[in-house]
């Protein structure tokens, strides 16, 4: 993990510093997202972030390193998306359906995230099975959180957890990434998935 | 589609054809597996094949062609691989547990899958939206047949078709590729899933 946190010195300590480097991000997002990796180049991440070339390495060695920030942010992003959703008052299964609503609202105003973290398989290994390795075990803790409350059946773990995240992964890139005309929105897809994780598909047989 | 398809004149007509056929797109799946796609080159694979490189010619005309049609063949074998695994007097449920274990099967046997689909994505969009458009349709297809034989709730679609995929795609990604001393093999990775599949994780009210 140390080796992909960013260089201290490198950590801005002013505000000013805080904004420069957050136009770097969103420019790098926007490069990556529009052309990919291999096509993006540092000149033109500093050309959309309005800042001198110099000024990138302040802050970062290569475009290697603000592409691993960017893969780091992005899924920070993501989370923090999620995690406003939610309210304390909701149970353990209202929690997986307004963070799934608020994913797929994220992902469908930002569609390089997609394109960004999948192409992290190729550019940087680590960072792309960091990204699920986390995801996945933040939602094991909202099964064993909901199995406590008795909203979820005990015993669930890692197999679900990864099964609901691609779940949601996949819902995002059907209904934000590739959205056609007349597709269920954000609301009813994560309705249906909430039904599917609270009952399954199998016709009960009561 | 029609601009997909192999060229009809290079089709081979001959078993020998075929044979070499299925040498070169074998030599593929490794070499892209292990380079990535920009990194693989036609007298690599050619090389890897046993075939002399004007050989490659009379099938494909260029890397990105046969990296499209591994794309495809890739696809087929791993509908392939589910469907043996299925028998006509499985229930709908039965089916879809099945169809998971032998994916977890076919996918750690052939880790290379992962990679080269994932690189369609930048490589060859319209491939890698196809692979999962195609595998997304047919299980709507099963949800459909779940639910008119009893197995399945009515009215299953193209959400929980996706979610379901999207189920597959991630614990494949975890109990397969990225597998671990002591995980779960396939047929608990599969049992469990269809479990949630069946009933869903939340904790029945009865």
């Amino acid at each position: 993990m140390a080796a992909s946190a960013p260089d201290e010195k490198k950590t801005p300590r002013t505000e000013k510093g805080r904004r420069t480097l957050r136009k770097l991000l969103d420019a790098a997002a926007g490069e990556f997202g529009d052309h990919g990796f291999h096509e993006a180049s540092i000149s033109s991440i500093t050309r959309r972030a309005g800042v001198a070339l110099g000024t990138f390495y302040t802050y970062f060695d290569s475009k290697d390193e603000i592409f691993r920030a960017l893969v780091a942010d992005m899924s920070e992003s993501v989370k923090r998306a999620a995690r406003e959703a939610i309210a304390p008052e909701m149970g353990a299964l209202e929690v997986e359906r307004a963070a799934l609503e608020a994913f797929l609202r994220f992902a469908g105003e930002h569609k390089e995230v997609y394109r960004i973290i999948d192409e992290a398989e190729f550019v940087d290994p680590r960072s792309y099975r960091m990204h699920y390795e986390t995801v996945g075990a933040r939602i094991i803790e909202r099964l064993e959180k909901g199995g406590d409350s008795g909203a979820m059946r005990e015993g669930l773990g890692e197999i679900e957890a990864w099964a609901l995240m691609g779940m949601n992964v996949f819902l995002g890139l059907r209904y934000a990434i590739w959205r056609g005309e007349g597709d269920p929105d954000a609301a009813e897809v994560a309705e249906a998935a909430n039904r599917m994780l609270q009952s399954g598909i199998g016709r009960s047989t009561d």
